[in-house]
Parts: structure tokens; C-alpha cells; sequence
């Protein structure tokens, strides 16, 4: 397995500016990665999403081996040729979609066996299968391991039997993944917020020789602060040579908390799926252009943003486009939106690079503070 | 009232080759008009319609009127403003939606109360109203005088009395539009499939003082063959100096057909409604893109239209992209059939422009001639 060069350029405080170096490209860190769910940033030409300064973007294995199915990606070339995406591409296991969209699954130890969500059909997913799929037909630069989403909340005992199948089916995913030269296998801390749980799954699969590390089970329902709280209590486990990428993750909030914290990486689908919607992401947070109060608002989304979206169509025109369910409300404002999350991870990097990230990070988190995510249900703390 | 100056340069047969001169550019003739139904032309950036090659775009009023309202419009600027389109606009008078989406429509000798399809409110809608509309609120450089969409098929005294209502209303509308230094108004000839009837229309809304002539009340169900007979017994009787136009025509057999009698422009909704539900138009004749023989063809929609949308994208890209309901399958489809239209057009142009027309119309439509509509219902002839 390769394990791509990660040159860490500057540091403030846990936060890392750096490059990870792929044979597809570098990609600047932290990043954020545009999710393409089934070969295509939903709304977007690539040539929008590149331009907006994305190195690498996620593809979807649950999604892709549903429909077109992965053996045909591969007839026709892999993912890359595909979507028409040349950079770095990176696939998560389809563990996540497995647990969140399809229907009747059965886990067992070896895997899970579950029905479409689009027809219904039976499907199985191994460690093995899924990195077939993502490495073998899809051609993903960056493979995941097969991991088990853990409910949220869930007791201990649950979090610590699911945290081990993961711990297991990370060594099968190594063991099925092999010596590769261009590709790299990127390994999934689980463990709830139980901090115990996160620290030996860190420390364990840390050991197991993946070329990166995540962090999962977060983005489920547990809200900002425990978010946070469970990345203080995880984070000092992973080496710090380790790219260490967070899935699922998130609101510009969450990303400036993440990156203090020492994460490198994140994909969340929120900048197109809140677009496709209506609401934009703006330097003074969110709006949302169906408002009553954007119908004769002329000026632009952020004309701070440097992009066409951003500038050159009015809220009035976006409000009149949303209300009316037309595609160009949908293409303007997820288009936007992942530009200004790409502008986002654009300043964080340089203000690591110039030592002013405690600054922008405190000016952000304060003027983004009502937009945390709460728990989905209270618990005892 | 402004009379564009139209320059015809090249006639072969019936068919002529110029120029219409308005303050916001010159429109190429024959010239196909994409529709912009609500201020945008569906899935496209407004970029994408003029590297087409589109001199024109048409607004619907109907749409305009209910949302975001013409007032609103006009405050926020106008409609050109407002659709980010700075070339000449025509919209129509209103009518035709009326008559195929408005609910509990009742007409009367002054005009006709309708309530909206969206909301149920209702609205009046009279020739001055249409022109107040049109030219003073959306500023359209183009005004259509408002008619009375007849039924087809319909009996003879039924589309005499609507062809008189037309022609009373095409004067009031006339007399509402008054005078304007930078704003043309165009008649619309009715008649339904009488040729007696077409000729009186055509000669009186001829002799009226309109600044360009339409012929309504085609493409409604009476199929290719009656349409172009209808244009062979209508046409002689519209001067030739005279922009002549067929509203809301229609598929490429159609424009070749309409050209050869004599037609100047057209519009219609099927390169962008096709193209979202996955049919492209080529200069093969047209392809579905959700057909399964095209789930594994990696070729492009047509490599000889000098577009990335026909070609850089494989048909087995679209073909899962529309079959996965993915913005970006209508989005590139809806690209390709409004560059395919417009290049249509500009090999019509300079056919007639080189003499070599009638040549190209018998290979078009011999090639496409399975494509003719048929009439939506049998009637005795």
C-alpha cells in the first residue's frame, strides 16, 4: 500500500497546514472535499468545482455499486474517467449508506447483507467487497475501511462491540487491500463519545499501518459541543504525521473547531444540499433565499466570494428562482455554497501559514455561534 | 411604435436569409428563440444560451405576471435586468397559457379572468394589460398582441368568431402600445386549419400596422403535415418585408419545413423539456438517453456539434445521470438541444445565405422525416 507523502508546512497550537501529495495531485490541507455521491457534485459541472480551488472530491461506494454498479464504472473506465474528474478522488466503504438509506440489512461478522434502497435487490458488503469495489473497479485514489455506523446514543457496551468489528474489519480491509503503488487505505476511529472507547480505538487503529486516518461515528445526531468534546478526547491518540480527515463533517463551524483540533480533512454534502434548497453560506452566516424578505433584496449572495454565483445574481433573482423550483436557483446556490466553503478552507490555511488562525478562529466561532448543531436527543452527560 | 428594420440578405425559393435590427443587438433570421419561461431558460446559465449562438430569448407573461409578479419585475428593474440577459427579449402576450394552464378561465369580448395554477388567485387579463405587461413592466423589446388560443380541432364558426375577437383585440392592443421609440408589437394571424379563414387573418392583422406577424394557433395538436399546409395557405398573404414568425414551433423537421415557407423565427420549450427527461437531438435525429443501449456506449451525444455539452460527456455518463434523477443530466442535455437548435439554425442561415437550402432541406428531412408529429386526433379532411 502506498502511504502518500504528507508534508506538514506550518502549525498553530493542534491546527497543520499542509500537503498531501497523490500521484492524481497534491491536495492543500485542511481541505474539504466536495461530495460527488454518484459521479457527479450534485448540481455542479466539475469544472465549477474544480475551479473553486477543490483538489480531490468523495465519490459514494453505497450509491455507485447500486447504480451504475461498480464492474460497469470499471467497464468504462473507472471513476475518474467517469464523472470526468482527473484529480485526487477519494470513496468511503459504503458502511455509512448501508446503515442510513438501504432497507432490511443484516450485519454479521463477516459483513452486512442489505436490499437496495432503490429496488429493493439483495446486496453484500465485506471488507473485502468494498475494497474491490472502491480500489479494483472504482479506482479511488483514497480507500476507507469497511466500518459499522454506531447508533447515536448507544450504551457502552454497544459502542465498545461495535468499535472492535470495525477494529477487525480495518485488518481485513489491510489484508484485502494489499501492496498497491498509487493507491492508499485510510483506516476509521469509532467509540461514540465514550472518551475511553475513542482513545483505544485511536491508539489501535493508529498501529494498524493505514495511510491516513478518520474519524467516524461523528455528524450522527451528537451536535456541536459533543462533536468537539469527543475530538479533544480522540485527537491526542492519532500520530501527528497521520492526515487525519473527520467524515461528515460539517458547518463552517464545525470545520473552523475541527482544524483548532487538528484535523486535516472533512466531506459533507451540506454546501450542495443546502443549495439545492435555497439557503446559502455566507462570511455572516447562513440565509436562506426562500425568505419573504430576499423577494426585492438586489444585492448579491456575498459579494465577498470571489465567483460568479456569488456576485452577479441578485437574492431577489435566487429568491423568485427557489420559490419557483427552477434548476438555476439549485445550480447558483450550490455552486456558492462550495465556493465559499472552498474560501473558507482557503483562509483557514493561510492564516495557519501566517499564525493568525487564533484569531480568524475566534472571530468565526463567535459570529457563526448560533448556528451549532444540537443534539438530536438529550442525554445524561 | 418602433418598426425594426429588417434586413433581408439571401431568398431561395420562400426562404430568406437577414437580419432583425433592434436597440439590443441584431437578431440572425431565421432565428430560433430559446424559452426563458420564468426569467431563466431552464437548467442553463444564461452564459450557456448566448455561446449558443441565441440572438433572442422569449419571457412568458403568464408565468412573469403570477410569479414574481410584472410589478416586481419592473421595481427590481426590469426583465432583462432581472434574467441577467442583455439581448433583445420577446415575451408573449399571456394567452396561450391562459388557455393551456389557468384554471376556471372565462372569457369575454374585453379579455379574460383566470385564477393561477399555482395559487388559485385570480386574474384579469385584457390586451391593454398584456401590452402595460409586456412593454412597460418587463420592458420586452418584442410585445406579442394578446389572441385568443383557439381549440383545435375546432368547427369553422368557432374559429371565425375567434379569429374576429383576435383581430379586434390585436387592435386594441395597438392602441394601448402606442408610441414607442425603442419597443416593437407583433400581430398574431388565427384561423385554426381554414384556409379562407387564414387568409382574411393574415390580411387584415397584415394591414393593421404591427411591426412583425405571427401565426398562432399551430403546433396545438394539429400535427406536421396540417401545419405546414396551413403555413402554404397562409404565408402568401403576409407580406414579405414583414419579420413572420410561428409561435411555439417546434422539432427540427418542423423549423427546416417552416423555413422553406417563408417563417423568420420561432420558439418553443422542447430543446430544454426534452433534454431534462434525457432525450438529445442530433443531427442523427433524436436518441433517449434512458434507453439501456446506451448504459455502456461511451461515446459523445453528437461530436458534430462544436459543444463540451455534445461532446465531452459519454451517452453511458448520461445515461446514468438521468436515470439517477441527477441535476446534471438535464443540465448538460438541456445544453446540448439549445446549442444543437441554434446550429441548426445557423446551417439554415448559410444555406440560404450560398444558395445550397433546398439541398439541405431534402437530407434533413428525408433523415428525419420519422420524426413528424401527427395530428392528436383524426379529423375528416
Amino acid at each position: 500500500m502506498a502511504v502518500f507523502d504528507f508534508e506538514i508546512k506550518a502549525i498553530q497550537g493542534l491546527a497543520r497546514n499542509g500537503v498531501l501529495k497523490t500521484p492524481r495531485g497534491d491536495i492543500r490541507t485542511p481541505a474539504f472535499m466536495p461530495v460527488g455521491t454518484a459521479g457527479t457534485v450534485k448540481a455542479l459541472y466539475m469544472d465549477q468545482v474544480k475551479d473553486a480551488g477543490a483538489d480531490i472530491i468523495l465519490g459514494n461506494t453505497y450509491h455507485l455499486m447500486l447504480r451504475p454498479g461498480a464492474e460497469r464504472v470499471k467497464r468504462l473506465g473507472g471513476l475518474h474517467a467517469f464523472a470526468k474528474w482527473s484529480g485526487p478522488i477519494l470513496t468511503d466503504s459504503g458502511g455509512f449508506q448501508v446503515w442510513s438509506l438501504s432497507q432490511l440489512r443484516k450485519m454479521d461478522a463477516d459483513g452486512v447483507t442489505f436490499r437496495s434502497h432503490l429496488d429493493g435487490s439483495e446486496y453484500r458488503l465485506t471488507p473485502a467487497r468494498s475494497i474491490e469495489i472502491q480500489a479494483d473497479l472504482l479506482g479511488a485514489d483514497i480507500s476507507m475501511q469497511l466500518d459499522e455506523c454506531t447508533d447515536w446514543p448507544c450504551t457502552k457496551d454497544e459502542a465498545a462491540r461495535s468499535m472492535q468489528l470495525s477494529l477487525n474489519w480495518g485488518q481485513r480491509s489491510l489484508d484485502a487491500f494489499g501492496e498497491r503503488e498509487a493507491q492508499t487505505l485510510f483506516g476509521i476511529v469509532q467509540g461514540s463519545t465514550y472518551p475511553d472507547l475513542r482513545r483505544e480505538s485511536a491508539e489501535a487503529v493508529s498501529a494498524q499501518g493505514f495511510g491516513g486516518i478518520a474519524i467516524g461515528g461523528l455528524a450522527v445526531g451528537e451536535g456541536h459541543d459533543a462533536m468537539c468534546r469527543t475530538l479533544d478526547e480522540t485527537m491526542p491518540y492519532v500520530p501527528t504525521h497521520f492526515p487525519r480527515y473527520v467524515m461528515g463533517v460539517g458547518k463552517p463551524i464545525d470545520l473552523v473547531e475541527a482544524v483548532a483540533r487538528g484535523v486535516d480533512m472533512f466531506d459533507c454534502v451540506l454546501p450542495t444540499r443546502t443549495g439545492r434548497h435555497g439557503q446559502a453560506w455566507t462570511w455572516d452566516g447562513p440565509i436562506n433565499l426562500k425568505n419573504a424578505k430576499f423577494a426585492e433584496d438586489l444585492s448579491p449572495v456575498d459579494e465577498r466570494v470571489d465567483c460568479a454565483a456569488s456576485q452577479d445574481y441578485s437574492r431577489a433573482y435566487l429568491h423568485h428562482l427557489i420559490r419557483s423550483g427552477e434548476y438555476l436557483g439549485s445550480m447558483v446556490l450550490s455552486w456558492h455554497n462550495t465556493v465559499f466553503f472552498q474560501d473558507l478552507m482557503a483562509n483557514i490555511r493561510a492564516s495557519i501559514a501566517a499564525g493568525t488562525f487564533n484569531d480568524l478562529r475566534s472571530e468565526l466561532s463567535a459570529r457563526w455561534a448560533d448556528t451549532k448543531s444540537k443534539p438530536k436527543v438529550e442525554t445524561a452527560t
